[in-house]
């Protein structure tokens, strides 16, 4: 079959023709590809910045935000068939760890990564295993939702960690409405009734927020100096939640400013730092909450939510032979919306 | 009455004769002091630190931590007579603002603070209302109690709110052993069944730690280069939940990285920064959470531990007119305990 | 000023002459009434079915369901202006006891409730406290909310209960679609991604549901004797939550037929019995939840609803003296929506 | 290998030998069995009364309450060894549905009950998968807690999920201190700070309540008429939580009545029923809440609670081959405390 291989760090991957994984392990699942998300995490990966983190032996194939189709399964493996559209976990986990015993299996202590310490999607087809296949709602196809396995999963988690936060009069603040963000503000959106107030340095971005659920944006290109001044405006006195996609540039900071007293900082994005006395944490009573990719529920409810036509995600499809050619328009900021990959017969 | 009145900031404040305080409004409560608590923060007040945040009208009266016996109450008052023993709630409260009518009573709107920016309970009669006063179990007396109402009260409100963190299992590292730290450490045993570990520069306050439920502990001063290994060791990869009693000189940074993933990090001391990447509180998915004193019914069932042995405190008893030996005692450390001021009647 | 007075049990009101009630107490407000509800409680009330529970002295003033304007407030309210227009909630509560600190003051120890143990607000003014009193957004108009201020409260205290269990991809039941219902229908549109499916005996009040936001209905006057069937069949096996706004005539036991293992059913409306066999809520670890009107937080949070347009009620207004024709119409079945009483300046 | 086999309902189980279970799948994992509890619920089956419920294939072998060492793993199976000490939980469960992935894997879909409807742990050797096995601490042994993984579990499972509703000051009222309610009353210690009052009908059952936690009892023989009043009085006007391990005999209606306002009626015993007006469930705001044995986590945090000595089990061991011995001290009430089969190796 065909793949897209990473064989040296620094330079572009190639397709290569190499053989079709198959079951060995009865929870094993071999799943046909429809599209595979190409991401800012990937031109990463190429660059070599996971090297030390994940590891991988290469050459190996890319290729982490996966959807298709089931094409062979495991003797243990019950309920999925072949042809069944699935979108899959970025995870491979073990079902048998603490963390996964307690649904949180986004930590679980055995996982693998497909896409970054082992084979992943961009491929005609992808080996993992049946706790990481979500079954799609006839109505999907797997080409619409491959770009939320692990972007959408990610902001998805957060919005959902923090419903209990948002009732009805409560303010949310979404800074950065780009990949991530435009799915936190749809999701808050369908969970909420939350005031949604966004900002971003883009007017394009906050235009496309505007149609998605924000009731007010602010644009941190042309209000730079007033960003705080005007979210505690409009929040009165302050946000109960700032969901913060950015994380990094003065985000942090302006962030954990936004907050009202008990307010909750949610950080999503990452590269900057949370720098903050310990006085101000307490006199405010606020909180810090990080948060990572999600679960396998979490990513069942949001293929719920898509298939309701509560999320949709704009996507750009390349053939998986020009990957090369999408990672170029993704680095020389081409694109809009996210890009996909579909294999031959996608 | 008598009452301890700071006349000019950094000069001792002095025993004054003035009026009693009366009943004017249907909610208020005259309280006949039976003790009331003396704290490091009634020297940063006299030192002027809390002039811009508080600046009550000199002169007035100290004292925030205060116990005693119901002297009067307003029309509006049921379920309180005179003789009535209770502690005092550190805030009056409005009961009318969104955070008194969720609970959040310590997040009122339209507080007033008895010793720090009106007159407090260094005093024979305290002026209160009745959103503040916790009638005592008939076996509790002020004297015994008093030294809770803030400090104990915030060493309360955290670990409560960390009690869903800790499950059978579980282990919970207490960063301070002191004043605050030792309360913690009671309410984790009679609130949890989490492991406990208990870190303290003090040969003496581990000794105690041991004695009232902490099931390890590491002296800081000894161990300085190791403690973060020795947590991570002792928790079996890291702990679920520390409380930082302390947060200056280094904790935070220890605190955090003591962590396990999804492990949260509750700060009660103040004085340092909290100074993370925002890529650590993502990829270990943590959080830090700001704690400030706590509510009336926090308040309510620390009382109710009390009455029932679970919590106990050492206090070192002073006459109301010895307030400056007790300051003096408290400044040069020869203090054991907390100091409580008696009245003449108390 | 003109009330609407009940002398008698068994006798229909009468419009009385009656003094202005009064500030007397610091934390009174009188309200000019915009608009008072009337319901069925009204009519079980004349009819002397809450005589023993409720024993008001008569003559007194009907009316639990108010909204209006500030008229005057007592001298410790604060926020409140003469004009302001504003919903009651239909306690008065202390702010004292347990409950109310907790944030559960529908639970007060020491409420009175006007309209049904004191004189209500089918009136031109009513006294009631600061802390019953709502403040409404500036588009909302008090002759449309008053109605929400009992049936709507409850309708939504009971949905709020259950967001928790209601994460996308799961299944609400609504049984009965009538005056409370069809507010919990919206709610539930507004607070969760959940599929509902409502359950009705008049084939009108289930063409309303579909166009608030059930998406599936069932008529049970149709499809008697295979409820339960089908609702286990668009629930895939059963509801996670079944709202239950009649309570008699065989839906308790048809709620709890429908529901899935570890479901809940909420009981709203009552008349009948929960009538179930130990063993049945084991081995599916069912719940049954009581429900009753709802806190001020909850009123407050219904009100931001409505202003953004995500609940509204259908109302039929009458002069305050034709009450007796109001009566007459709710009692014939004549009425569509609920009836209000405009006071001749509301 | 030996094992009591049921060969008919209505005869007494008989020793036999047969071949000793084999590891076929990745995730199997035989258990040398330590001891085995048996339990009421084994004199059901022997009745036939499970026979419609679980119908196994005649005959198979009882013992559903299992712990031992490991014998051997499947090749998937990690971190458990030969001869690590272990309990059993009562399920064998898949992992993959959503029940599993959401940690309430004791509502798994697909799975299966050793003693129950395949082979059970009466016997040398227990088949059972890697799911199910929970580590025990060194200074456990085997014999020590088996009888606790399905009665003690379903104590357990109770008490954990009542824990938020169980604040200092609280009231905990627990009905039959029996075999499983003599667990509940000692993780209810262990938990919580409420106040612990027993009722039962059994002096000794009581007299043994009063030592591992209990504040008040309660002779429900002596004082039958009186036990609600008497519930009332002690708890301040009604119990914040009712456990019901009996659920038969009149006790669903008094632990009903023993509520106060917004309290919750826990049952975990069963036979009876509940039969209440929904005018009650209403007025009083209550809730009825199913339970039904526990999760794997449940199990962990118990085991935990047994290494600390929180939990502790009285147990009377039989030999193996005298299973219809013990069977008849159970049935003819001679056995204090629970029975545990202990095969030859044991």
């Amino acid at each position: 079959m065909k793949a897209v291989r990473l064989h040296r760090y620094g330079v572009p991957p190639q397709l290569d023709d190499i053989d079709k994984p198959t079951v060995s392990s009865p929870l094993d699942v071999v799943v046909q590809i429809g599209a595979a998300g190409l991401c800012r995490t990937d031109l990463h990966v190429i660059e070599g910045q996971w090297k030390t983190i994940q590891n991988p032996a290469l050459p190996y194939t890319l290729g982490h935000e996966n959807a298709g189709w089931i094409a062979d399964v495991g003797s243990a493996v019950t309920g999925l068939m072949p042809g069944d559209p699935v979108i899959v976990h970025p995870l491979v986990t073990c079902g048998l760890c603490a963390a996964c015993r307690a649904g949180d299996d986004s930590h679980c202590a055995n996982a693998t990564f497909p896409g970054l310490n082992t084979d992943g999607g961009m491929a005609d087809y992808l080996l993992t295993n049946a706790r990481a296949v979500v079954k799609l709602d006839p109505n999907l196809r797997p080409a619409d939702v491959a770009a939320l396995a692990d972007a959408g999963l990610t902001a998805y988690h957060a919005v959902r960690k923090a419903v209990p936060l948002l009732p009805p009069g409560s303010h949310a603040v979404v800074i950065g409405a780009g990949g991530l963000g435009h799915i936190g503000i749809q999701v808050l959106a369908a969970l909420t009734a939350a005031t949604i107030t966004v900002v971003d340095r883009s007017a394009d971005a906050l235009e496309l927020a505007r149609t998605i659920g924000a009731h007010h944006t602010i644009n941190a290109a042309e209000d730079a100096a007033v960003v705080v001044d005007r979210l505690r405006d409009i929040t009165g006195g302050g946000a109960h939640v700032v969901f913060d996609y950015v994380g990094e540039h003065g985000t942090p900071g302006q962030g954990l400013a936004a907050l009202r007293n008990r307010g909750s900082y949610f950080t999503i994005g990452y590269g900057g730092n949370v720098d903050l006395p310990t006085i101000e944490l307490i006199s405010r009573e606020i909180n810090v909450v990080g948060n990572l990719v999600g679960s396998y529920n979490d990513l069942a409810e949001l293929m719920t939510l898509t298939a309701q036509g509560k999320v949709t995600l704009h996507t750009n499809a390349y053939p998986l032979d020009a990957v090369n050619d999408a990672i170029h328009d993704l680095e020389s900021g081409k694109l809009v919306g996210r890009a996909i990959l579909i294999p031959a017969a996608g």
